[in-house]
């Protein structure tokens, strides 16, 4: 485990996810981005759309991560604060940026009304980051990536983020499925083998609980350094084997 | 809008969910779970498998709001360390309950081992929630309720939580559906709404950017008083007709 990983964290927001009427998506997303960049994602809090709250957890968090990225906020539609909120936090004017107006001018032509002009305010300092789905742009200030919430937008935002981040040492993973048993059966062997490899995580994610189908539980071994995890992998398969326990290699 | 309604907070823990290994649904099921019982659900955190972590998310969430709801990390192996934590948090014992340690023995008969064990163990004044699905219970402290993180022990454990909690007058919702137009062609009807009735909220959620079919946005209108709701909608739904904008109640 290098020391010098980036760190991360993620800021959900919107009311529509904790009314419950839209379950989100972008989390996850942004976790496999970040963990295929080596980037350590350590955080993650939803707020609705209210000022103080968006600042409060964005001064929070940009203080505590390499990285925070953003999802929600950013539409022509009064609820759609993000941008004022991150003006704030960081104590600059939120002014119309000459490029983001460049970009809405073109797509909306004689469309281009007053909503959809707030779209093109960016605080002061901040760079665009492209939106090759509906063109309005979202926009890094610091360390804080500012992204759509509409999830095919947000993806597509996050091909123009990637170059912009310093990456580190991928994570490795190995996932032995153990069936038939449930993860009190292993829970020995698992802390014997996290103990003789502290380098390592070892985590226990059963499944079938409440079903008619089959239980087991995954057991999953990470860590920077892909021959420990290998060799952990295998003497742990060794190790549940010889206990006469039901294991196969997943992933 | 009352301002008697209880408020809540959601505390999601586990490395799997910020590795992105797994896609979290709890939240959208704690959300829609609190929605009916008219308690607002204000914020939610994410942390991972660390107790530094989750004691401090646990400690600010629970000073700040009526209820908090953990998922998460009281399983039988040694990455569970929430009811440790939890009770490093409240500054108690964790000792074994004897209510928990008789289920778990009736559960697991000859296979109750001392990984098992320690899924007895609960914070001093701590009282169960009952697991329906496999037994090992889930537990309430002061405004805390610690639940699994299998999303079919989570929901069920919901129903031995629900008696417990302070209700608020339900918030009533109202769905309106354009099509064909951008939420920018909206924007100002919808502003111009929301001044007009300041005591509910107005949201707008696009749908279709980068897909071949349909666009056009929800206009979500939300409030306890349900005559304003229904009210508000009508208006709303007569201003974007008579902007020749197309309109359908959805919900």
């Amino acid at each position: 485990m290098t020391q010098s990983s980036p760190t991360a964290a993620v800021l959900i927001i919107g009311d529509e996810i904790l009314s419950g009427r839209t379950r989100d998506t972008n989390l996850n997303t942004i976790a496999r981005f970040l963990a295929a960049l080596g980037i350590d994602l350590l955080e993650a809090r939803t707020v609705g759309d209210r000022a103080d709250q968006i600042i409060a957890a964005l001064n929070a968090l940009r203080g505590g991560h390499d990285y925070v990225f953003t999802t929600g906020g950013i539409g022509p539609t009064h609820d759609d604060i993000t941008a004022e909120c991150v003006a704030r936090a960081f104590g600059v004017a939120l002014a119309e940026h000459p490029e983001a107006l460049a970009i809405l001018e073109r797509r909306y032509g004689g469309d281009f009304n007053a909503a959809r002009r707030r779209m093109a305010r960016i605080p002061e300092g901040g760079t665009l980051i492209a939106n090759p789905v509906t063109d309005a742009p979202g926009f890094r200030i610091g360390n804080v990536f500012v992204m759509a919430g509409v999830p095919t937008i947000m993806t597509a935002m996050l091909e123009d983020v990637a170059p912009r981040l310093r990456t580190g040492a991928v994570v490795h993973a190995r996932t032995l499925k153990v069936t038939g048993v449930g993860e009190g059966d292993v829970a020995a062997l698992l802390t014997a083998a996290s103990l003789a490899s502290r380098e390592l995580s070892f985590g226990s994610y059963p499944f079938g609980a409440g079903t008619v189908g089959e239980i087991g539980t995954n057991l999953v071994i990470r860590g920077r350094d892909e021959a420990a995890v290998e060799a952990a992998a295998s003497d742990l398969m060794a190790d549940l084997t010889a206990a006469g326990i039901p294991v196969t290699v997943l992933i």
